[in-house]
């Protein structure tokens, strides 16, 4: 099973591949993207949805690890962070594709066995899984390969049972009510 | 100008379209988008973004005026409504509309006069601006036709400005870098 790992950002937004199954994986490729601060939060999103469309549609991938966003953590950028997160969990979904969230702390005790591991042990891990040298980078590369690790290891059988689930289309998603109310 | 304001939510994103000029506005439509809250919340955003497509095509707005996400307010479900935000900012971008976002403080501000008027006082003051017996229901329709009001007051200028500079693709929004990095 191929994953993608998208650790989620305005700013920079990594994404990790990563090949393999429970117990075993091979890494495919890594990057970040980046999008200009300077421009309106409405562009730069755009601008996030085309390039992981581009890797999506590159790569094809069975199945998708996006970092979950905590509204406790770092206050002051959530919002974006939980911005990018959505357009990573839309673009998913409109591939079809399974998507799995998990906290930071999964990540780490899926790789370490250790919740608290710092990002020292969580690189020495996923370099040693995936026989790498040196962990990808940015860290934001790093970090969403350690998902996509993290997605083999835990969410594996999840996302296969998913994936075997019939292929739906968003009208069959449930019911969507636009009402239209002229209040008089 | 017709304005489309978005006052967004996973499992209610309010809608309200207002036609008019600063001083003037006339009520066109509003509206709530539901997504089912069983469903994962990757699927829930591909619908609100299909329930959103729709509106934009049929109504065609000049402008799009959000309700601006604070991290400090509703820590449990911050979330969920940055990542509709999300959405429709990037909905709006992928039709090359200008976008606005207004604090909810703002908007009162600019209906009533004062950033701590109440729920009663906006309702009143919407109904006596678009000459209505009744304001839109439910509240969501109605804050999403006062969004766009306020942007009609405040931010037509600025609007306007930005819907006469040259169209722009997504491929000229700036530099998207995407780094492949291999780690070794």
């Amino acid at each position: 099973m191929l994953v993608f790992g998208i650790d989620p950002g305005l700013t920079r937004c990594g994404v990790g591949l990563v090949r393999g199954s429970p117990g075993r994986a091979e890494f495919v490729d890594a990057g970040v993207i980046r999008t200009p601060t300077d421009l309106p939060v409405a562009r730069r999103l755009l601008l996030l949805e085309t390039a992981l469309e581009d890797w999506l549609e590159k790569t094809q991938p069975e199945a998708v690890a996006v970092e979950q966003v905590f509204a406790q953590h770092n206050l002051m950028t959530v919002v974006g962070v939980a911005q990018a997160a959505g357009v990573a969990l839309l673009v998913a979904a409109r591939h079809g594709l399974p998507v799995a969230s998990y906290t930071p702390s999964a990540v780490k005790a899926a790789i370490t066995g250790s919740g608290r591991a710092d990002k020292a042990q969580v690189g020495t891990m996923v370099c040693r899984v995936l026989r790498l040298e040196a962990a990808p980078r940015p860290a934001d590369a790093a970090d969403a390969v350690a998902l996509a690790i993290c997605h083999l290891w835990r969410g594996g059988a999840e996302a296969r049972l998913a994936a075997a689930a019939p292929a739906v289309r968003p009208a069959s998603w449930g019911r969507v009510v636009a009402q239209s109310k002229a209040g008089r």
